[in-house]
């Protein structure tokens, strides 16, 4: 069995045991702010996830939401990065839209990408250099798309904050309309399946966009900061995702104008993990 | 077949047809605006509902979105007000998130509301005053939130907009979080499932909450306009939807304070069809 065969194989079992214990009683945490919460459930399977791979590839290295490996501070070697449960507000509130999501890299380059839709049980995944798939199924390249006609997946809470409403305002004000799902994984998978044509946050940390970002790049999305720049694998950054034309519009026209807003935002703590 | 039954089967039946057709070109049109489409989709499946409703009961009256019974002013008698496609955008963009709805009222009261999510081939129906399903199931009656610890269903659209911003920014604000699903007979049906805690939206149609209103209410939600109004199914309606002591905090606490400018944003053409 490959490593990308592997990735896909824990992810699937991973699921399904959160499937299984969903109704047992969730044992809820906050962490940084009274928001930003996790359960028991995240923890159980990050470890559940921690230990299948190191019982295989006890060299690989492994960084985790719920603090597995936070030491780590070089790409050498395979590393993988996992969000055991993304969207934890889903799935407290909702027990759906939650996702599992894992991204591999190799000597820091990319390898693979599984994002898991568990209770929609749909895998999406991608090898890098060999096309993006939704369970067995390939899927198409990108179409590119003009704001005017595009929907953006973007938290509604980022047009109520003076930093970022200024930026982001004229964006949703111009697209065609806007949606917001509550999990970064599934919206990287989103835009991998063009059923929103750009998601722009402004601060995601590794395991929210590892897997996305090699789904999405497999089907043309491009994947960068707001100001355009490569994402680095190891720290927190701005989200930019979109087809070709659209990524180019939304950078050029609407994000570069505030490139020093932008800098000044991404310096300081914002790359921490 | 009560007509409750009568209900359900023909939302299934043209959901039916929906997913059969699905692979087939649309016809995409406009119609108020540029994002306002309506396809040859929604108006085969106005026509179909139409039809079966006229031949088993042709002394009912009948308001669709893509314009049946524009002339219709009176409740009198048996009134459907149904959607064909709610959610056209998603429609158009996803072939996912949109649904069928139908809310029926006898001489002006409540009788039977139907919402059909056709690509999940989930039913949400109720009957007045006898409980809210989905599909065979019961759904339980809603828990009270507070917002701190609600998901709040916003389209990030009013945030944006100067008429709407200083209202509703400040809920967004305290709101644990916000999502955006671009179907409002969805969001009446998560309402109602309570994966959400409240919608709020300026301006719903009739066939945009008829259904949605009946279902939400057996749950023990409270369906509004955002001066706390009882809705008029004759007319478009500002919307205001939670569980119960959410719906008094979002009215008291952020919506009431704006009492003359919603009212000014009522008057006008805000209540036509």
């Amino acid at each position: 069995m490959s490593i990308y065969e592997f990735a896909k194989s824990i992810a699937l079992l991973a699921g399904e045991r959160i499937r299984e214990e969903l109704s047992q009683e969730l044992i809820i945490e906050t962490k940084s702010n009274p928001n930003d919460l996790v359960t028991n459930m995240d923890k159980a399977t990050e470890v559940f996830l921690v230990d299948r791979i190191k019982e295989t590839y006890p060299d690989h290295h492994i960084i985790g939401e719920e603090g597995h490996g936070k030491d780590i501070t070089s790409a050498d070697g395979y590393l993988w990065i996992i969000d055991p449960i993304d969207g934890t507000l889903n799935f407290v509130h909702q027990q759906q839209n939650f996702a599992i999501s894992i991204g591999i890299f190799h000597n820091g380059e990319k390898y693979a990408g599984v994002i898991y839709d568990v209770m929609n049980d749909k895998l999406y995944h991608a090898e890098a250099g060999k096309g993006a798939y939704l369970n067995e199924e390939k899927l198409p390249m990108l179409k590119n798309t003009a704001l005017v006609t595009s929907i953006i997946s973007m938290n509604p809470n980022w047009l109520t904050k003076d930093r970022t409403r200024e930026m982001y305002v004229p964006i949703i004000r111009t697209a065609r309309s806007a949606r917001s799902y509550g999990s970064a994984a599934l919206d990287f998978a989103y835009v991998a399946l063009g059923i929103i044509d750009s998601y722009i946050t402004l601060r995601l940390h590794p395991w929210d966009f590892a897997g996305g970002l090699i789904i999405a790049e497999e089907v043309g999305a491009v994947v960068s900061n707001q100001l355009g720049e490569k994402l680095d694998p190891l720290h927190s950054n701005s989200i930019l995702v979109a087809n070709q034309t659209l990524h180019q519009e939304l950078l050029a026209d609407y994000l570069l104008p505030f490139e020093s807003h932008l800098r000044l935002i991404h310096s300081g703590p914002f790359s921490h993990r």
